[in-house]
């Protein structure tokens, strides 16, 4: 995946020259918190926030100039590049948004931290019975039944709490991988609960292979 | 996990009765693009973001309580809820921060956006060989290297390319389960390879315990 495919194509733009009254309006009608400043060939600039357009109306400043950051003191992305760098740059820069250019240094885009969030959480959200169905075309053989059966043995090995392959079968249609995560207590922990479970079935199989 | 644990404690607030001109200035010495109303107990009361204040600045308002949105309007969490709503939350709500209350709806915390891509993202951050090592230590019985070489023979088989278990050791080792997701196009694609891995050597480990 790519910065482009996760970018706002809808975002607004100022220039240097725009008096900060005006600009301050567009950023409100339109909900921004930042916005890029362009020159006449849609170039990047510079960057401003409305904490900077704060100080200015304040201070009485008169044009975006006055208030903006430089396009070489902010954080900034290539359409091109892993949408990955967005999420680490969101995160080790903790900015509302971050410009995104093309080769000529125009702005194509701006990627906004709760599209990030978005983004990852709809990664996090897909049902936990995907990745069961998942497994039981891989491991050929096993059947649906027999893999919620060992599911609902790992279960009871590893909370102390009875449940039958029913309950099981019936919790992972309702729960998402994020939510089996965050239940967990991380990747790690799930996938032990994972492979205990691939380990019962694939043992099952062999067994049964060998009779 | 719980919203409370990825919650920002250092958080600003303001009052009804401050001036806007004051708010602005603490807003932007703490960089905060939004902030809690509190009353005299530090009970929630209302909520402005810098956008309500550059447009209370020109039109010349006084006081916060003339541009802060009432409590009952905006989106807020309470500090024992599961952190998973947080992302859920910024995610449909698109804000840059959420107050977080306690039982007495006093804030104690606020929730903002880049927090949860850094929450996310460290959670999808662990080395992929950390999910191997936590298969070894569940498949008791299975050594490192083997689970090396059947991920190696997998490899092979779904790829078409050599690999030896050298060089997948190697991949695992600087490759993230975030990097592993992007690149091989989602949760389900990654864990079909996995689950065949896991076949292997459990396969192997059966057949061993049988001779």
């Amino acid at each position: 995946m790519k910065v482009k495919e996760i970018m706002d194509t809808e975002f607004i733009a100022v220039n240097a020259d725009m008096d900060i009254v005006e600009a301050s309006i567009k950023m409100e009608s339109h909900k921004k918190f930042a916005t890029p400043v362009l020159d006449d060939k849609k170039r990047l600039i510079g960057w401003i926030t409305s904490l900077d357009v704060t100080r200015g109306l304040r201070d009485n400043h008169k044009k975006v100039s006055e208030i903006m950051h430089s396009k070489d003191d902010i954080v900034k992305l290539h359409e091109d590049e892993p949408a990955r760098l967005a999420v680490l740059a969101a995160s080790k820069y903790k900015v509302v948004s971050i410009p995104v250019l093309d080769t000529e240094d125009r702005v194509v885009g701006v990627i906004r931290t709760f599209d990030i969030v978005e983004t990852l959480s709809s990664l996090y959200e897909i049902k936990v019975y995907k990745i069961f169905e998942a497994m039981v075309r891989e491991l050929k053989g096993v059947t649906w039944e027999e893999l919620m059966e060992a599911s609902a043995i790992v279960t009871k090995r590893e909370t102390g709490k009875r449940v039958t392959a029913e309950e099981y079968e019936q919790r992972i249609k309702n729960s998402t991988f994020g939510e089996a995560i965050w239940a967990t207590g991380g990747l790690e922990k799930f996938f032990v609960g994972l492979i205990a479970i691939g380990e019962l079935v694939i043992a099952r199989k062999v067994a049964k292979a060998r009779k």
